[in-house]
């Protein structure tokens, strides 16, 4: 394993925090604290609250847009200060901090290369502030952890145990039932898109897809401007998954839809 | 043209993507990786959705507060993945890079220096992403394209032919109709203040101006604190254009008064 | 006195500007004019709009998690333009500049190592812009003095005399009357926690407390985790003050509370 070390040792920061209070700005005055250097970039902090599987979901296709030995720092942790583990991974020379509930897996559950450790008692009695909180992790443990291995001075092995049992996605993945795809909607975007967990690989084999949600069918085409404004249209989106939108309107709140909805697909041609 | 070449340096960002989602940060990802020190400040993400004009006129009344070279990225884009073109301008020593959709025009409309050109295919084919996608081209085409232009490698006039007729801005400027000066509401700050299109010093030949919007007159005052707390007023705000208020209260809220609301003011000593 | 000056000179900014518009950016372009190598970090911009007390309530518990020699400028200002003056002040090696209007001692009221400035008209003939806006000091006063103080070439108390009665904070301190703690909410973040000025410290008597809001009663528990999802609870929060909160819920809209409103704290076993 090669080490995180570099020049600008770059740390990405994705929590359900919003933008109320100093939150994420205590996260990174801790890292530049003890790494001056640092650049830190925020993925996002408007994650559904309370739901890794967002999070899990937009680092598993954000990820690769950052340089290599990136520190990816997630923090959605209605668990904080009870006895829920912490969990390190590396995957494709990224590496990943998150609470052990379901984020990290849905982040690397389709990698090869991968490799998971839990945090140790010793490194947080060796490391950590004389008192860790019980309701902020993320300034306490997250963020000292993140900037000790974006600095290189720490392989991730340094952290803890590996493991090979974390708490699963708290989402199953998209599948094939009775010729359906079937996956719910993970994401929605300022828009008010509606972005799922289906990803465009997994309608290879379709000719004629229509994909129906809250009870509506769904044409697919190539992007927005390929529909009148205020039309509904499907879409393979940028991230590589399907997508409901309205051009130039809000499909989230046109159809009342909301986060974890079930959507499927068909092939109209089969 | 000096090229924007500098030991740091700066691209802005202006969009209408919010702070959901790992939008912004992707094309963040993507400029640190062509160019490890640059430097990256957010103009605004929330610029009313789908709206080129609010994004012109805030960069034309905020761009020289920037250091000169500053690369400025705009992407307010209804029209992704359709034909519609990418420009590139340059005024007075800053970079613009926008959709064709009149978010260019807006800005630099009252700039005599200025050069205007038009991304061409062949810049696409040497230096995008293998695979474009159809719906986020700040991503995949103004990321990359102005990390490569803040590096000062390039000069603008490499991305593609220079042009004279971009698509004209949404909103004609604010006029004088009748011995009326007319204009829109072009902004609504986050204390509902209503920003317009009215520059200062088309007052200038005005003794007693009063602003009426929304059925409603405005008198002028130099600042908030001028009027008693839920008053309202007329003022020229720190960006220099008319600006309707309600000290420590909120106007848009007040009046129900939107983007694009007409706003016309005339002399009452003439 | 030591002064600011750092390799990397270090500005973060709090204000109640939200995030429309390029009010907060444009503060940044004139401090990165002046001072390429700052490193600026949002502490937040979001604070309850005109309330100076919630922005000196985070800054008095964050600053310390910043390196020292940190420059903290805080702009909620709803007497700006008027007469009010601005200040600067240190404090453990840190640098505070805001308006006179209680923001700054509520970030310092119960600190002893501190000394108070007041901006001198000298100091903004000689070095603001030309023209000052009656309604941005952010950008225009604030700004260029942060960058000039974290540069470490002036020392604070160049910037005018040193006085000793600012503006008092707008909220009185927590306080016990007749056996009960007596505080109000001071911030609600973004899960509607409700976070209290009643200190931890302030506790320290109590065997067992009860905390009094809106006509509810709330018992102290560890962390979020220790009740049922669903489930109120006061806690000691990782900001050392009392909160109320909704486990996996959230308490402001729960309950109808908002910024001000007042809290109780008796000792069950008194």
């Amino acid at each position: 394993m090669t080490t995180a070390a570099a020049d600008t040792p770059v740390i990405t920061l994705t929590t359900d925090f919003g933008h109320k209070g100093p939150f994420v700005a205590v996260m990174k005055g801790v890292i530049i604290s003890a790494l001056p250097n640092a650049r830190i970039i925020d993925l996002t902090h408007e994650v559904h609250v309370h739901w890794p599987a967002e999070a899990g979901f937009w680092l598993s296709r954000s990820y690769h847009y950052f340089p290599p030995g990136t520190v990816h720092i997630a923090v959605v942790d209605p668990g904080v200060g009870t006895s829920r583990d912490i969990l390190g991974a590396s995957c494709n020379g990224h590496y990943f901090l998150a609470p052990d509930n379901g984020l990290i897996p849905a982040v690397l559950d389709k990698q090869g290369n991968k490799n998971l450790f839990r945090l140790s008692d010793q490194w947080l009695s060796a490391h950590a502030p004389n008192t860790i909180s019980s309701t902020f992790h993320g300034r306490d443990i997250f963020a000292p952890l993140g900037a000790q291995l974006a600095s290189g001075k720490i392989e991730l092995a340094d952290i803890g145990p590996e493991i090979f049992d974390p708490v699963p996605s708290l989402i199953e993945p998209a599948e094939t039932v009775g010729g359906q795809l079937r996956g719910v909607v993970i994401a929605i975007d300022h828009f008010g898109n509606l972005i799922t967990n289906i990803a465009a690989e997994q309608l290879l084999g379709f000719s004629m897809p229509v994909a129906t949600l809250a009870g509506q069918q769904f044409k697919f085409h190539k992007t927005y401007g390929n529909v009148a404004p205020g039309d509904f249209l499907a879409l393979i989106n940028s991230f590589n998954v399907v997508e409901i939108a309205r051009a130039e309107g809000n499909a989230a709140d046109s159809l009342g839809v909301g986060w974890g909805a079930p959507i499927s697909i068909r092939d109209c041609a089969a």
